[in-house]
């Protein structure tokens, strides 16, 4: 498949499969960071709150500190990797289809863990040609977004 | 915490926590994009074969098709996303530390799924001031790659 060209990525037949947030969180909450129960509990009302379907969910506490933790849903994954010793969390909110927006996850995970400060990245995933019905190699969509 | 400009970013005492490769895989083989052993397998293989550790897996199938799924390993997650109907795979990739090369993952499940093209982006995470011991507020550093 030939690359496509950002004029050709506008043609109101393309679309996205899902979008992707990468999020860095600073400053948080360090007890909660180090809580598995809390941050499970968090991701999965987190991906309630956006819309999604929680399908499966798996958390695993680090030793001596650090959570990680996926929620696979209908329309992908949330998931987080949490350095308590840093006040730092690194999170990322995969979501496919109308229904949900990853960036109520988003919001919702940054009130949460009591994030100071925050930023962003979105990537959109699988670029859609409705058209041929297909999915086209396509350099990433990537915006920006610091809190 | 203040905002880092490219140059000191490049000063000897800043590191980043983790990788974070964003992979889209085109004309795989879909019969391999729809069977969740397979897909397991893989994804369970491709984290050994990139030095990580595995500590849990959980893997979903979708009715009418497509499989789902993650490796949460002592470095973080690799995480895949199907749509046999289109031959795509979306797949992440995020490790930490020196002993995981997330681009060893990438190639071996390159040739797994039979993908016949792919791109990838690299995302460092975590900016880390080796000199104050903390993670930095910081633009994500990012690199497309075609292959």
């Amino acid at each position: 498949m030939k690359l496509q060209t950002q004029q050709q990525l506008k043609a109101p037949s393309i679309s996205n499969l899902g979008r992707h947030i990468l999020a860095e969180f600073y400053n948080c909450n360090s007890n909660v960071l180090n809580n598995l129960e809390l941050i499970e509990t968090s991701m999965v009302d987190a991906a309630t709150e956006c819309g999604a379907t929680v399908v499966e969910k798996n958390f695993h506490m680090f030793n001596p500190y650090g959570v990680s933790g996926v929620v696979i849903i209908s329309e992908s994954h949330l998931a987080i990797h949490t350095w308590p010793e840093y006040g730092y969390a690194a999170v990322d909110l995969f979501t496919c289809g109308d229904s949900c927006d990853p960036l109520v996850a988003y919001e919702y995970l940054k009130d949460k863990l009591g994030a100071g400060s925050a930023i962003y990245t979105e990537l959109q995933r699988g670029m859609f040609d409705g058209k041929t019905n297909q999915v086209m190699v396509s350099p990433f969509q990537i915006k920006t977004h610091i809190d």
